[in-house]
């Protein structure tokens, strides 16, 4: 793959400076470029790195410095930058079907899906047109796959779970274990609460690597369209998620909590059971959330969590606690 | 599957008021339930909420309002709702054999064990009668596994495993990885330790999807009779953990720890290394236990942690101290 | 597997005393021991333990009491212990090939390379001499391996992951997921930024069972030489982290974060996007590096973190807190 700089100026309907017959190879990152690779620039000391770092091409709003480089001149340069990463992006092509793979004669497959080698699917299952499977994943019995869906590698699809088209499940994530519900016996013994729901993934969702997603005790756990979940996730029984979402990184929605739309939920946050969420409502790393209303627009941090500029307040007033204190013993 | 209200009423050792035929075709949740479904009241609020709802039938202590929908009435409308929820659960069926999975001739089977495609028994191996392996899932060498245990897809057992009977462990679980033992060396490089032990897996036990558990240094990693644990947690080398504990979801349990019976350990807690905790202590969310004993009973919260009613008072104390601080500045 | 207390002795260069000819079977924890193993103690205590639990022989600096018992006396017994562990070490024997697992014939395999049932190689992937592929393992195309690499069940390797020579990675690792990026567009949605870079593993680097180690968005996420991952911990895309490393379970490692050598990371850490940790570093388990510069050597604790004296200082500050305040209210 290659592009020039005059062809790539217009693609992105800017200008540019410098050999327009320049050939770009690919993409590099600020502290890793070669010279045949552009990179973009979003400022004065990101252009200079960029020109220290032996890049060809910078797309950028303005040449910060005379650098003899090919330049794309553009109001939007990460923009720019991300049809690049969407241009060099490596599309895999498969062959259609599932020769090598295990699928039950029950299940339905539309003929251009692909189902890799060591993947095994269910009876019932109903796998959309252009959905790939990659191998060692399994799809239990009367799950719903929607088109262009991809799933990576050994990932666990518990029965009756119906996802939608353009999801993107990253490898190792586990959808439609148990709920976590039990009660204790006179005895003492944790005896199970039966887990008979399903788990519904809406379209354009992605999920990240190893996270877990848990099956409803009765109705469904909801991912919502187009919410983004990182990597190592934990979504108890019956939470419902809105809509675009995104939620970081090992962060754990205890069960039955309900989140709106558009919020944002840094990494490694904790929300306790039944927590409702509005929208738009951001939430700081390492937060926990308890048995609470968050009203939308609002923002959160700390564990457990007071608003945000409360609990900055607050931060700022224990790091002086230890002198104020000794002030007042002398 | 199907039940009439005079029915269930009948199982349930309740009274019925309403139409006693009325057919009961799935279990709904409070916020997710359709005209055929019956659902279970707490109280007034859940009662008026499940009217609302639109569901078939309640089991619930008393009428708290006239609905002329059919009522189940009883002291624990709780029960009897985890009664309904086993009677609705789909019990999947399997034909016993493992004619699409790798078993290593010198493994030994029951006849009645289930191991589905995909699955990979290594030499050694012992599994019970009535066993369930789902697919991808890998039995390393020598692993015991007691009868009815079920072991989701994609799980790893690592060699010399011992799991009891009625386990349930499901997908994505890693047993047997390495302790995690280093020492550094002259140079400055990082040596392993030798991870020689293994880990025990008592009856009735379920672990939830993508724990990890790690195999003892030498001796066995112990997770005791009845214990329950979340999705997430990592039980690292040489650790104990009694009977009839919670785990819930995300926590990390380090090295060497001693955990004793009817716990309950909420998520994202990390106890570090060595700690000895007693029976029936509770230890809230996103605690971190430093190395050190708690005495059985005791509850504790934050981190670092201390007594959970003492935690209370310096949160709350911490949250006015922006104020108190403001006082004095004048 | 068996040794004489003489031999062993002989080759720890240590004196010992009692019966030389007494035969060790195995190896004991002090929790956990049996009359024919050996344990180490490294003083009183855990000799008098060691006794208490009934070993067969002790590696010891000194005999702390008369127990009639064979000793191995050195300065350094918890070395002689790594000796044993070594040496009861089961190494698993393998025949060299891939009959049962699935092999691009575009891939290239080391004549001594052991591909185990069920794992599928994708094409153009170089596999080194002596690797070991465990079942259920996906390894994508054109991804590198180095000699004796060993990779556990279940793993997904993603396409073109470079990994160095004598690492070990447990199962359920997932390496070459997306990078977490994403940009929100003019009607609120969430688009993808493609990832396109991907993944270089160093020699001897060490990585626990279900971690996450993302791809690139451009260039390439780096796991530096001889450091050690402990399980379920995430590493973000385009993180650079150096040599000798050992970061404790479950620490989250965000976008861009750039990492020394020989530093100590706790468990349940979250490290912010674009922070910049030197050498030899400590961070104390469930602490919150925020944007920021941490220098070569220093030690931090909190969350947000603090360097680790002044926060011991302020959390001793705020358990005084509630006293100190009602002092003031009177």
């Amino acid at each position: 793959l290659q592009i020039t700089v005059k062809e790539l100026a217009a693609k992105l309907e800017a200008r540019f400076e410098g050999d327009g017959g320049f050939i770009i190879r690919g993409i590099g990152a600020l502290d890793q470029v070669s010279s045949d690779q552009v990179i973009y620039a979003s400022g004065r000391k990101n252009f200079l790195r960029a020109v220290e770092g032996g890049c060809g091409v910078i797309i950028t709003r303005k040449a910060f410095k005379e650098t003899g480089k090919a330049l794309i001149l553009t109001d939007d340069p990460r923009g720019g930058y991300i049809f690049c990463l969407g241009f060099f992006a490596e599309k895999p092509v498969f062959q259609a079907g599932s020769s090598a793979a295990v699928v039950d004669p029950e299940a339905e497959v539309a003929s251009d899906a692909v189902i890799l080698p060591g993947a095994v699917v269910d009876r019932g299952v109903v796998i959309g047109s252009g959905v790939v499977i990659y191998p060692g994943v399994y799809i239990g019995r009367d799950v719903k796959i929607g088109a262009e869906t991809v799933i990576h590698a050994n990932c666990v699809i518990g029965y009756n779970t119906e996802i939608g088209s353009r999801v993107l499940i990253h490898g190792g994530v586990v959808i439609g274990a148990d709920g976590f519900g039990f009660f204790e016996d006179s005895e003492g013994r944790q005896q199970k609460i039966p887990q008979i729901g399903n788990i519904c993934i809406k379209d354009d969702v992605e999920i990240g690597a190893n996270c877990t997603i848990d099956r409803a005790t009765a109705g469904s756990t909801v991912v919502g369209e187009g919410t983004k979940i990182d990597n190592l996730v934990q979504i108890a029984h019956n939470v419902k998620i809105g809509k675009n979402n995104i939620i970081v990184a090992q962060t754990g929605i205890g069960g039955s909590v309900v989140i709106g739309d558009n919020c944002v939920i840094g990494g490694q946050v904790g929300i306790a059971d039944h927590c409702v969420i509005g929208d738009r409502v951001f939430i700081g790393s390492q937060s926990g959330i308890q048995p609470k209303v968050l009203d939308s627009g609002t923002s959160h941090f700390g564990s457990p969590s007071r608003p945000l500029s409360e609990m900055k307040r607050i931060i700022a007033a224990t790091h002086k606690l230890p002198g104020f204190m000794e002030k007042f013993q002398d």
